[in-house]
This record gives C-alpha cells, sequence and structure tokens, in this order.
C-alpha cells in the first residue's frame, strides 16, 4: 500500500510487524539521478577504486521512494508464501538539505508516471540515525530547560540589551497597548506594527514591566506580516498542562520528522534476509541516507553495511551462480519475471495481505513497491528451482551461502561482485593494454593494430583511448616486444598504467572528468551504430 | 499565458514581437533553491567577495519557472500601456545535466501551488547560448557528411572487425533472414533475439553483403528490449526524400532543445529596458543558466551582464531612492503593491493582451508570470509619481538613469547595490569590530562589554563571534585602547580581521562552512525571540 506522511504514523507498528514476521523482506528504490545510460569509464579498475568513484559520482541523489515487501510463510500452508507491500515516497520536507536531481532520469520517472506533487506535498520524512538521536536529545534537553524555568517563575534578564533613545517613544506606547488590554475583556492583543528589532525589545519590556502577567508569543500575519500575539498569564496549573501538552505534540512532530528512518532500524534489528535485485547503487543510496556520508574506505563501507544488514542478498548475483545462469538469459528484472513465469521454472503460491494488492500482472515497473514485490516473487521462484522448502527461504538458508553478502558489480570486466565479509577478487590484468591513437581510429583501426595477438575485447575510454583486452592470454607477453611502433599511437600494459593514475588526483577533478566521459561515450552512442562497437553491457 | 513545450513552438514568435515592441520587460524567476530563511553571514564584505560568495552557495540550483511581462504603451492613448504575459516552465529534459534542489525551496514552491509533474513532462528545454551555437554546428556538420555518404553510395567497411568463431554461425543465419525476407512479400524484418554485440556485426554483414538491397535501424521492443527493423531500400529519389525530411525534424528538434534559449537571445537582441524587483539573485541565475557558469570576477560578471543587457532597473533599489523611500515601508513586492494601490500612488492604467490575463486582483503570487507582471504594474505606478510620461518610461529615461544598472543588494550592512556601470561602494568600517566570545554570551554580554562607546549594532557570526558597529562613530579610535580585558573575549578592528580572511582557502571549504553557518543561525533564530536580538533584516 502507499505509504505517505497522511498515513505514516498510523501504518509504522504494522510495516514494523510485517519486518518482524518476514522469512525474507525485498528492498526496491528510486532515486533522483543514477546516469542509467552512461558507462562508467574504467573497467578493470579495483573494486575499492570503483566504490569511490560511484560514492562521489552519485553523491547528492537521494532515494524519493523504497518499495518494501515482507514475505512469511503462510502458518496454515506451509508451501504457500504471505506477503505485504509498502510503498514509500520519501522526502526531506522543510529541510534545509539540498540534493541532486538528474534531468534524464526525472524524465524516465515521469515517464513512467511518477507523482512528483505527491512526493513533494506529501513524502514522509527521514533523516540519518545519528541526527535522528541528537534531534531527541535536544529537544529532551530543551523541554527540561523550560521545564526548569518554569519551575523558578522568575523573569531572566541577563540578555536584555539597553532600550536606544530612539526607540524609547515607541516602546512605551506598546507598554500602554497592553495596560489598556488587561484592563478590557479582551482574550487577545495583536501588536503588528513593530519590526523584528522592536518586538525584540517588546519581549524584553514585557518580561521587566508584565512577568506573570502576560504571555508573548510569535504570530504570522497575512502575506507573511510578522506581529506578536499578547495573552492573559494562565494559572500556574493550567500553563504546566499547555507545556506539557507542547512537548507531546513537539516529540510527535520529531517523530514525524523522523520519519523513514525508523523502519531503517527496524530492518537493522530484525536481523532479516534482505533481498534486492542489483543492489550496488541501491544499497550505497540506502545506507547514506541512513547513516550518513559513506566511508571512503570500502572495508569501513563492507563493515558498517554488515553491522547493519548480517543477511543479504543480491538475486542478480544469485542468477550468475552455475544452476541458474543457463536458465536465465537477461537479468533485467521484467526478463528475469517472464523467465520465472515459465518452464522449468514457475509462479510460487503468494498470497498478498493489506488494502492494495500487487499482482505480476499488474505492470507497475518502476514503482518502488512492486519492483521490491517482484523481487519476493522471483527470489522464491528462483529458490524453489534450486529445491529450497518455503519455510528454510531465510537468512539461515545453507544453499544460499556462498550468494550470502555479496553484491553483484557492474561496470567491471573481470569482477562480478562485492564481497561483504571478506576479500574480493583481484583477477589478473596482464592480457589488457591500455593505448592511444589518433581520435579519428574506429574500433577496425584498433583490431588492426593488434592483429598479431588474435581475438581481442575493446573497451573504449574516449575518443582516442581504449583498453585492449586479448582473448587468449598467452599472447599478452609478446605485445611490448612485437607490437607495430606507429606515430600518435601508444600501448601500455594495464599495471603501467594504473600506476599512473595517481589516487593524489583531486577528487573535484575527477569527478568531473568521469561526467565529461560518460557524455562523450554518451554522445558517441548517438552515432550510427554500425560505426563502432555498441558498448551495450550485455556481451 | 501559460507556455509548456506542447505550444512553445507555436507560440515563441508572439514572444518575441512582445519584447520587442515593449517599452519594457519585467521578469520573474522562480527557482529550485534560495536558502530564503538564512542570512548569509558576513554583512560586510566587499561586493566582490559577496559575489564569489553567493555564485558558490547557489551553485547547481536552476530556473524552473520565467515570468516575462512585456508592456508598451496603447497606440490608441499615449496614457495607458498594454501588456501581454508569458509564464513559462523550464527544465533540461531528456539531457545528462543535474541541477540541485533545496528541501524548503521545493515544500514553498508546491505548497503555493506549483506543479512540478507539469514541469518534468511539459517543461520548455533550454540550454547555454554557447551549447545552443556548438549543437546546431555539430548537427549541421553530421548532415553534410551524411549526405556526402549518400552521394558516394559506398559501404565503408574501414572500421569493420573480423567475426569471433563463435558468432559465425550465428551471423550467417542472420544473413540467411534476411535473405528469406527479401524473396518474401514482407515490407520488414525484424531481428531481435541478438545482443548488442551480435547486432553490431550484423549491420556490418548488411554493409557487406546488402549492400543497397536493405536498410537496417534501431527498434525498441516492449520493455526495452532492442532489435533491428530491416527494410528494402528505397529508390535514390526516395531515399533523398526521406534523408531531407529527417534532417528537417532533427533541426526542429534541436530547435525544441534549444526552447526558452531563444527568447534570451531576443531580448539581448532588443536591448529592452529590462525591470525586476530585487534581481540580484534572479539575474544570477538568468545569466548561468543561458550562458554557462559566472565567472569569478566580479567585473567580469557586470561586463557579462551590461554587454547583454545594457538597460537593467531593479524596482526594489528604485524604492530605495530618495522620492520613493518615505513613502514605502516595505518593498516586499506584495506589499509594495499594496501601497502602490494607494495614495501618493494609484493603479495605473493597464489592458492585459492575450488568452490568459492576470489582474492585479488574482492572488497568483509566487508564479513567475504574476510576479512579472506585479513588478511592471507597481514599477508604472512609481514611474507615474515621479512624473515620467508613458512614452518615455523605456531604457533612455533622464528620470531613471540613476537607478540604472543598479542592482538591489541584501546581506550587505552598509552597500545598498552593485552597479553594473562603475565602481561599487567602499565604505569606511573603522567603527567596525569582530569579537569572539565565550559561546554562552548572549547579546546583552556584547553590550555590556561595549558599554564605554554608546550604541552598537551586533550582528552575530556564531555562537561565539560576531560584528559591532558602533553607532558613534567618534568612539571608533579608542575602542582599541580602552576596552576592558576579559580571558576568553576577543576584539580586533574590522580592517584587521578582513586581512586574516585568506582568499586562498579552498572554495569548497568556505562554503560549507557557510552552510553551516546559515544553518547555525537558523537554529537560533528557532530560540525563544526573548532570548536574543531578532536578527531579520528589518532592522
Amino acid at each position: 500500500m502507499e505509504i505517505l506522511d497522511t498515513n505514516f504514523s498510523e501504518k509504522l507498528p504494522e510495516i514494523v510487524e510485517c519486518i518482524r514476521k518476514a522469512n525474507f523482506v525485498a528492498l526496491d528504490q528510486e532515486f533522483t539521478g543514477l546516469f542509467r545510460d552512461s558507462t562508467f569509464g574504467q573497467p578493470y579498475a579495483s573494486v575499492q577504486s570503483h566504490y569511490s568513484k560511484m560514492a562521489k559520482l552519485f553523491d547528492g541523489f537521494i532515494v524519493i521512494q523504497l518499495g518494501i515487501s515482507a514475505f512469511w510463510v503462510d502458518p496454515e500452508d506451509e508451501t504457500k508464501f504471505q506477503c505485504r507491500t509498502f510503498n514509500i515516497y520519501l522526502y526531506p520536507r522543510g529541510r534545509r538539505s539540498t540534493f541532486r536531481f538528474e534531468g534524464s532520469c526525472i524524465d524516465f520517472l515521469v515517464s513512467n508516471g511518477f507523482d512528483f506533487n505527491k512526493l513533494f506535498l506529501n513524502g514522509v520524512s527521514y533523516c540519518s540515525i545519528q541526527d535522528a538521536e541528537k534531534m531527541k536529545a535536544q529537544l529532551q534537553q530543551r523541554h527540561s530547560e523550560m521545564a526548569e524555568q518554569m519551575a523558578r517563575n522568575e523573569a531572566d534578564l541577563t540578555s536584555h540589551i539597553p532600550v536606544p533613545d530612539g526607540e524609547k517613544e515607541t516602546i512605551d506606547k506598546a507598554c500602554e497597548e497592553i495596560d489598556k488590554f488587561l484592563a478590557s475583556d479582551d482574550e487577545e492583543l495583536i501588536l503588528d506594527s513593530y519590526n523584528g528589532f522592536q518586538r525584540k525589545l517588546i519581549y524584553q519590556a514585557i518580561e521587566e514591566k508584565f512577568f506573570g502577567k502576560v504571555t508573548a508569543s510569535p504570530k504570522e500575519m497575512e502575506k507573511n506580516r510578522k506581529a506578536m500575539a499578547i495573552t492573559r498569564k494562565k494559572s500556574p496549573e493550567e500553563e504546566k498542562k499547555i507545556f506539557e501538552e507542547k512537548c507531546e505534540q513537539e516529540m510527535k512532530n520529531l517523530d514525524a520528522q523522523i520519519g523513514v528512518t525508523h523502519i531503517f532500524n527496524a530492518l537493522a534489528e530484525s536481523k532479516v534476509l534482505i533481498i534486492c535485485h542489483n543492489m550496488f547503487l541501491d544499497l550505497m543510496y540506502f545506507m547514506r541516507q541512513f547513516t550518513g556520508p559513506l566511508p571512503d574506505d570500502l572495508n569501513e563501507y563492507k563493515k558498517l553495511v554488515h553491522d547493519h544488514f548480517p543477511s543479504i542478498l543480491d538475486t542478480k548475483y544469485l542468477c550468475s551462480g552455475e544452476t541458474l545462469k543457463p536458465h536465465v538469459n537477461s537479468t533485467v528484472l521484467p526478463h528475469l519475471l517472464e523467465t520465472c513465469r515459465n518452464e522449468p521454472f514457475g509462479m510460487p503460491k503468494v498470497e498478498c495481505i493489506g488494502e492494495e494488492k500487487y499482482s505480476v500482472e499488474c505492470e507497475k515497473e518502476h514503482e518502488a513497491g512492486y519492483d521490491a514485490f517482484i523481487t519476493g516473487i522471483c527470489f522464491i521462484s528462483l529458490a524453489t528451482f534450486l529445491k529450497i522448502p518455503p519455510k528454510e527461504l531465510n537468512g539461515n538458508c545453507k544453499k544460499l551461502k556462498s550468494f550470502k553478502n555479496k553484491i553483484f558489480l557492474m561496470g567491471l570486466e573481470d569482477i562480478s561482485c562485492i564481497n561483504l565479509t571478506g576479500p574480493d577478487g583481484k583477477p589478473s590484468r596482464q592480457h589488457v593494454f591500455h593505448t592511444t591513437f589518433p581520435s579519428t581510429w574506429k574500433s577496425g583501426d584498433i583490431v588492426r593494430h593488434f592483429r598479431n595477438f588474435g581475438q581481442i575485447h575493446i573497451k573504449w575510454i574516449s575518443e582516442g583511448s581504449a583498453f585492449v583486452a586479448l582473448q587468449q592470454r598467452e599472447y599478452a607477453a609478446s605485445v611490448m616486444k612485437k607490437i607495430g611502433r606507429t606515430p600518435g599511437v601508444t600501448v601500455m600494459p594495464y599495471t603501467e598504467y594504473e600506476a599512473t593514475q595517481s589516487p593524489a588526483v583531486d577528487a573535484a577533478k575527477k569527478r568531473k572528468a568521469s561526467q565529461e566521459e560518460a557524455e562523450k561515450s554518451s554522445a558517441k552512442k548517438a552515432r550510427p551504430l554500425s560505426k563502432r562497437f555498441d558498448e551495450s553491457s550485455d556481451w
């Protein structure tokens, strides 16, 4: 069901309840930017440098929709799952934070029916868990200070400033108005013809001359005009009651501001198995949104994730296993669903619970709730093929152990995942060469230059530079000795090239360069396909 | 009237026509961020450093709505203006550019009825004038290259790569399909079971084996599946016609992509008087959106503005003139309108032209078109009070000369405008001191510390630091000699403080600091007003 700020407080307990009883929880998110069309430029980076690059490239984008689909075994039929799905709009409303939007990403979302007015008007707030704790502590302290001051029942004149001569008459006039008000039967006096400095002086005058008699508070008039409202002081008991109600309301408001962060905490506390399809970016966004800026060090990041979520499974990585791979042509989510609907897979028995229900037929692609639901459906279908009974489909499942806590990695040629609980792959790249050449060169020219070394794979970096990987690695040793010397053309083993890539290069510069590269590479794509390799990731 | 991508091309000539015949054009814009609530921290900066700081602080935000209201004297009644207003949604659709949003700014816009779905779905595109020229040149070159290749009527095999052994069978199969297609009566053949690399090889094979017989083009299938469509080659005449139509369509598409930039160019070419209310930020956003990143140097920026727009008038600055100031209490736009509706001002005779009309009654505040219209109405009302006849209300008006090309400046204590065509004010700041003190200090403590030097103005920088300006400047010389020495308190003349502010400090760091400062100062505001000075700008 759809979760907005209008029903969040009411539905939060149900969401937490579903997370607690789930065998697994499927997640999906929509972001404000993800450079969907870009190739990220360095297919032979280390996992650390790929992670750093991505963390910088995607800095500032945020999650605006979070889909949570919780699945548990039907207590009355252990061959069947029950499922409940929540589609949550997230938006840091009323806060000073700024975030980035990517034009084409917004285009994509609106063309898929995403309602931005709904997001901006009724998105549920969130903050980092650190901010949530800090804000709670600050509010509690402020409340106890205010309670103390109320108990003392004395004016605090220490911060008062002297009234400048030019303002004395104005302030005296305001005091006269208050005197008149006290002598009248009026319920409230509005002082609205004073500027900010004068209002400050009137607040002072009230503490000095009318302490215990009136209460003054700021009031907003039409068209943002600022004024102050004066009312008679209530009895100590009434004042106390008003104060307590105010504290309670402020605590409620703060809880609403912490918003979706409550769900993040519930997921972390439950230690439930979390699944997500192609979750490298999702996980980075998710962690950043709720725990603050990401660490630079990959191992710190892995620890951060694992400390919060000890059981994670990426269904895209699961599909790359040797049992499933031969049966899964494309791991794009809707294609995977199509695959799972047919032999040798099949649709699992799943009963959707709740007011609004998703089904595999409802075609709400790119709504986070639907995509999370579909991820869960596919996961059960794949698990059934792997002969995992429903009740074993959780974080302790032995048959899934080799896939657990491994995140599918796109963009690197020869490393397929990040291992959250161990070291990452370090494949040999002795058969890879970095080459530069005239910007007029096309793939054919590169192939001809390397013609003596067998079949090659080309990975373009920019107009005029590329990586070349030899299909037959045994040729690698002879390349530097035997390759032709052509003016304007350089060839360098990958390991040498890597050493030239100083990590000290200014981060901002790097980022800019990588964006420009991505733009160039996208411009390249706009050329007729026959002109050069199609860079799409599916070959 | 509302301008979207659906009516932009049709309405552009009318917009340009209105700009050309106008006495003056009023502008207003809505942005994705403007830190509305913040004080910007350094009330005694130089104009250059204030400009630099603002340019950095607001980097990445964009204009999403542009209001243009053109006013000209009624040809049949020279006491009356005619006016036409356009409210344009702007959005860099389909482009890779990213931009920033500020949470509270979006909040403000949606609560004022701004329709973000309309913006994202149907906003008119734009680009910098440099990009517009570059894109036009590139497209023209591509068209002439394609025309040449068509004329040569030869396959270009130079970029072809050899077919790897593993793919030979697949490619042969595709060629057989094409052979069958050519022998059939079918109109089109769809090849959709090949990956990107295979499609590349099939395109090659077509150029090698079927050149002049078939045309192949990419085709998108359902669910983003990529395929290729094969059709029979047309006759050279037909091919030429199709090619010319394609070129024309691509030029039209490019024109739509350049979008609002056409209006920027029309405004610049017309040299018409441009008016805007409180236009410092508007002008920065406007120039950046259409001419690219702003120069660091203030004088370069002034030149950039003046070269494009030789006649600019800021109605907020106009109100600060000695004739008008006594009659204008508040220069916030709706307050100014209220003022102009009453004695000694009055509403001018203005006839709105066009399908949709604004009136001063229609209460569409914060819609850019309405605010531009209101700015124009107020301007005529003020000008009438200044005894300027309608036909003289243009860029050459002598009575407005001292206000022309001066931009109202908020945030600096003692400099009221940027002068686009001359040097800016450099007021003496010998009466200003920088002071640091324990973070527990309130205004009263600072007043007491400076008690021997008359009335003071305090400008908070952060908890624990502030500027202090003496009302009676004659005391300035004695401050450093006579002020009490208190542990934990420092006092320093402004000029000395300024020298410690190295411009070499890393820009990003500065920006972060200034944001943090703004946040702190906003947090301060949330305290009870009686606890410290109200920092609002109206005293």
